[in-house]
């Protein structure tokens, strides 16, 4: 592997699953791969999951992990050409090499701003950081795109689906805030790619980039999407067409119990809870959440043992 | 030991002791113990020598670190049934169980709010870690306690007493802010099981928890008290019966060269010079408070040595 | 070396750049020395290169790294015999000694005020650690110094030079915020010491501190300054004669391609893009800002690998 940033770097997705539920039984015996390696996770946004999963996995390849709050240091530039007399310090030109000559691997989590959907779909900090650093880089979650929380995703079901090609809803659900699409978008990504039968299901206005979803059927009624359904994955997001906007806090798409019927409940976390999804689905046998949490850690181990083979 | 959320957690606690000096003398012998074990430590509030110590401690035992400073993630949510629809963004049953899932140990630092005694009596956090993680917890300070301090305390007593049963006088010292009775609650704790002639002395409001200091003797006469003291601990807290408020910064209650006699000074830092206790004190050899912070490191050190030893 | 707070504590300068060079082609052979060795580093300030370059110099070594923002502890308090009745919560006499205990090297890094030209001058955060602490000082920049970033400036132009007495030019530049002196002042100090031809050029009433200037010649005329120059080291200063301010913001002292002739482009970075330097001369291969950038790692790693030698 030369890079995760977007799902489609991984060449062979079953392969890759497969290895990463083998490398779950025996964590540590890649350490020799990491050794003087290092690793710099750069936060442009605050994280748990990812932070200590993806720092965990750099640790089990037996690397070093540096981290970096970077609104701490300096607010960096991205535009070309631009005369400095701001607000602005650094350019992730400069940044990005310099960071390159300490690191092995750079890893970078970067939010959209969810104001201007044109800018988001540029991914400016990520791209930036690909062009000009000179080590591989691994997306945390960008402005569109979370491939570790998607194959994290893709090796929980395929370690707990009990059918050959089972069903999977992605439920919209409520939340107060204004969210990025990335988790949907990447999900949906990921599913198009493994054998499963997957529906989408939201209100309208909620549609995700047409893009990304293509031809996988959208629902706008839960009851009938959710039928039948072995994974049903909720998330919110702000819609995507009336660009950051919560346009609706519609608590009937709440997930309950009786609407799950007798699938497994998946949720990226966090997950506000009594919003979301009710406590009886998340305390019960039913909730998956917790192995997705946990295949971050070999999400990310894959992924960068991938890539340390190949440097 | 399973855990050391407070000091009842520790069986047998002059052989903890014991060992604790023992190690000392070769910290890096149990490297083996933590190799390929995490440490995770949540910090709520701030920390330097908790935070250096326990960090030094794991390593020394061969462990990997990882810190988050939680409010720099998500606010976590510990009530119960809550609908999640304002600021709290993740409970700690998922947080906590997440955690856990990438930690061996989890450490935890959660000061009181000092605005409601009953409240802060449940001990919300480090007890909804305890509940919903499935690693071992430390306490590195919580509402109420702080038992790695008052084991550090315990142990320096220890090595530097110079009698059987060495009197230790426990005095309040005045302050300008409202500060938690974690400190002094856990050293009278420690205190009570060890062979010493205890004394508090506070002026009269500053009673701690009487379910705390049961029969040990409380002497509103801070001169009387002091008289033949062996060590003297001093340290502010806000008031306990007038809850969480400073009802006295009486600067004659500062301890100084003359109140101290021969006695030796402890404090576990930080201190406010000339406000708890005067230069001449802490820039003499009467003072111990350096050799306390050390044993910051021993006290951790021998705790998750225990931990280690029992997973 | 006992000791980097200052250019002054090299012995022989031309025999550890040497050494440097040597360490860069095997970073990781001595990483017997560092271990179960520890490096603090605290910062007061905020730090990019300095963080990551230093942290990794120490792994490279060997040592384990513990970073504290100090900040986000406590205040210190510098002063001796105040009464700590306000904002400050902890001594630095305390703080050194006890991360002391925690630590077999301290990195400090810590601004000045740019607001009392004589206290900036006494280094009271550096030259308290260095009174208090009892292991060896590392200067990530001090107030009225950066040796670090000085010494990594001397292995690169010692690497690049194709001269046996290059003409180095150091050119103040403009910027829209007041900066410290530190980086140009122990540039000068570290060119002073080194068999280069050096001259300073800036605007009338930048004159660094002529203690540190001494007899290095001054040119108002950059034009005539940069002239056959071999390297051009281009920096932003605050007034030191009228302390802390900015003077000037003439954007005709930018370095372009074209004032820049043959010369190699130096900056210690973060650099203001098209106001310090135009994209053309910074986006050229005549720039080495990633060399000096990389050379941190070595001149921290020769640094502490001499201290750790002497420990």
């Amino acid at each position: 592997m030369k890079k995760y940033t977007q799902i489609s770097d991984i060449s062979n997705l079953s392969e890759t699953i497969k290895e990463a539920i083998l490398l779950k039984m025996n964590p540590y015996e890649h350490q020799h791969l990491g050794k003087n390696k290092t690793l710099v996770m750069l936060f442009f946004n605050s994280s748990l999951r990812t932070r200590l999963s993806t720092e965990k996995a750099a640790k089990n390849l037996g690397m070093d992990v540096m981290s970096l709050n970077v609104n701490d240091a300096w607010n960096l530039e991205f535009e070309d050409g631009t005369v400095m007399d701001a607000s602005t310090s650094e350019h992730v030109k400069e940044a990005a090499k310099v960071i390159s000559q300490y690191a092995d691997i750079i890893a970078v989590r970067a939010f959209p701003s969810l104001k201007d959907r044109e800018k988001d779909a540029t991914e400016m900090v990520i791209k930036s950081f690909e062009k000009y650093a000179t080590v591989p880089i691994v997306n945390m979650e960008s402005a569109t795109a979370h491939p570790l929380q998607a194959l994290a995703d893709a090796i929980t079901i395929s370690e707990l689906s009990e059918k050959s090609r089972p069903k999977v809803v992605m439920s919209w659900a409520p939340h107060p805030r204004a969210l990025p699409q990335a988790v949907p978008n990447s999900f949906v990504e990921m599913m198009q790619k493994m054998d499963v039968d997957l529906t989408i299901t939201h209100p309208e206005g909620y549609e995700l980039n047409p893009e990304i979803t293509k031809d996988t059927p959208i629902n706008y009624n839960q009851d009938e999407a959710l039928k039948d359904a072995d994974f049903v994955y909720a998330k919110n997001w702000s819609s995507y067409t009336d660009y950051g906007n919560v346009i609706s806090r519609d608590r009937t798409w709440m997930i309950t119990k009786e609407k799950l019927g007798h699938a497994k409940f998946m949720h990226c976390l966090p997950v506000r809870r009594n919003v979301i999804v009710e406590d009886a689905v998340l305390d019960s046998d039913q909730s998956i959440v917790m192995q997705e949490a946990n295949n971050r850690t070999y999400a990310a181990q894959i992924v960068m043992k991938g890539i340390l083979e190949n440097l």
